[in-house]
């Protein structure tokens, strides 16, 4: 009764031999050996190109190329609406002051983000994975306008999307993409959510997929929490024809995250990984620490996404070149705790193999 | 490479034939008529106990113990400490007056509840248990003090704590349970977590039941978002030896929740359920209504559990005899859009008969 079709399906749309995607994670964690790395061991390695201006991400995706002959893929940020103005930048600049104080940064006001440069951003970077050939693009924070999708589309680029409900998948299927990411509430990092809320859009893998599974008929990506095949044939059996890991591969040894971030999964089991807006403005999933328990209740000046990662940026920096993981964005999933150390090439070897012991492919 | 040890383990422990357990559920949903079905029909039904009187509590297990010959079981809430001011109670009172006077309701403002009070009850619900010979008496908010425990075992009754983590669960393992179920963030009703903070105590079954399976040696049951055979089968594969549904059984016919309860878990699909305090003190998870909506942000005044639930009951009362959802508090897990209105017999030859379409046995 386990579905092999669509996981056969998904497999070859993606061109890849095992249904494990590397979860696109910004900030420098995607790296070229990463992404190449998950793609030769037979992944779809993904470039978490969101934060990156265009050159930038050509250079990246470069490199992934002549490291690897494999299919990967690159995330965008789909562009939203938002407002920050001066007056709104001070304030949160003023909440955050002490903690620059503390850090000994001696940070200026910046002024807020136009909306219009991550416009343009948004499309140069569409720019680029078109030019280069990129064989898989996936979204996140919405759907792009529909002369984005066909564009894409018209290269042969296969499109993925992220959903964090059923209403989103519907959504995204009836756009047109090729399969859909269901984020669970597990998931480390940013919510992808954009039709509701982010508090109504918080359901597990194990009531998502299921769910999601009975009214959207193109192949469905569970993300959230699996860190082992048994979370792979769990996603499997639930309904999901492939799984994407992030804080699985986080703590690999190709991993571009800081040593700090990534010894901050395992470093305190009690210490669980909680939703937050206060780093960059936007809900992210993150080892909570001394930066979120000082800030928490002087939230409301936080600004919107992508504003407020500028301000918080240099004590994320300060903290990691301290050694210290109290003031870093520590994203994670809650299944940080079983985070293991390899190489990414046995880790994948080890998720495979795992998952086949319940008879189960992937 | 799936347990099949621990899930005939459990199931002969407590002399059932499917690892199928119905959630205590208080409030008068678990009727005599819905506890005699499950355990009928090879599951184990459980009396939600917590809140009833002694006396009303062994009228109730008498009425089960008539009904059927099988293994059955009773749930009842370890004490807690709280205070509740004369003053407390005044202000509680005054946020919930204008709720009151729009729905007509003439209510007095009443006394604290005494800690004393809670802590006789459960000596006598315990006593309760033992005389009627429960075969399975399970626990939520803590475990119970060691003499309890040892009364229960030297009756021979089996004993199930309540974790919402890996570190509660080694607690209740510890203490001497035999078996814990592992309530995910998925489940409906009040959050079982005693030794860490709600906040802390939010993973998914999809982290939860791998990474507690790796510390614990007792027999694991998955609660939260189950629904069917795919949830059970997946919480199998995760490292669960049985399953602890409640959504899933309140929509039976044999269910004792109010009409406009039933109905509406399935009745608007993009109302999620969300964790409030707003109706008993202690978070629970709740389909979103009116009265969630209009309390938000006026939560300070909330008494702790059970005192503020005295308050808002008269509340609940008045919506559901409206018929209307909007006032009432309608527990549900994340899984409620799954609901299925059928006699428990069905419900679980269904659940059964999905779980073994994945060759896993439940």
């Amino acid at each position: 009764m386990i579905d092999t079709r669509d996981n056969a399906m998904l497999k070859e749309m993606l061109g890849i031999k095992h249904a494990i995607i590397q979860a696109p994670m910004a900030g420098g964690i995607t790296t070229a050996e990463l992404v190449a790395g998950v793609s030769d061991a037979g992944g779809l390695g993904v470039i978490g190109g969101g934060s990156l201006e265009a050159p930038a991400l050509s250079k990246l995706i470069r490199q992934v190329k002549k490291k690897t002959s494999h299919s990967f893929g690159v995330n965008l940020f789909v562009p939203w609406h938002f407002e920050v103005t001066t007056a709104d930048m001070a304030r949160a600049f003023d909440t955050l002051k002490p903690v620059y104080d503390k850090l000994g940064i001696e940070q200026q006001p910046i002024a807020p983000v136009a909306p219009e440069t991550v416009e343009e951003r948004f499309e140069q970077q569409i720019d680029a994975v078109i030019e280069e050939r990129v064989p898989v693009c996936s979204f996140i924070f919405g759907i792009p306008d529909n002369h984005h999708i066909e564009r894409l589309k018209e290269a042969g680029i296969v499109l993925l999307g992220t959903a964090t409900t059923v209403r989103e998948a519907e959504a995204i299927e009836r756009a047109g993409f090729d399969a859909v990411v269901m984020q669970g509430a597990e998931a480390g990092g940013h919510r992808g959510s954009f039709l509701q809320e982010v508090e109504e859009s918080l359901n597990g893998l194990i009531s998502l997929i299921p769910e999601t599974r009975d009214h959207i008929n193109i192949p469905l990506i569970a993300a959230g929490g699996i860190m082992d095949g048994r979370g792979i044939a769990a996603a499997r059996i639930l309904g999901a024809s492939g799984v994407q890991l992030g804080t699985a591969f986080l703590s690999t040894e190709e991993s571009g995250a800081h040593k700090v971030h990534k010894e901050a999964l395992s470093k305190d089991r009690d210490t669980p990984s909680v939703l937050t807006r206060l780093f960059t403005g936007r809900a992210a999933r993150a080892v909570r620490n001394r930066f979120i328990q000082e800030m928490t209740g002087r939230d409301e000046h936080v600004v919107e996404y992508p504003v407020h990662r500028k301000l918080t940026q240099p004590i994320q920096d300060a903290s990691k070149k301290e050694g210290s993981t109290e003031y870093a964005m520590l994203l994670a999933g809650q299944g940080k705790n079983m985070a293991r150390y390899l190489p990414v090439k046995s880790l994948i070897a080890k998720l495979v193999g795992e998952t086949e012991t319940f008879n189960i492919e992937i």
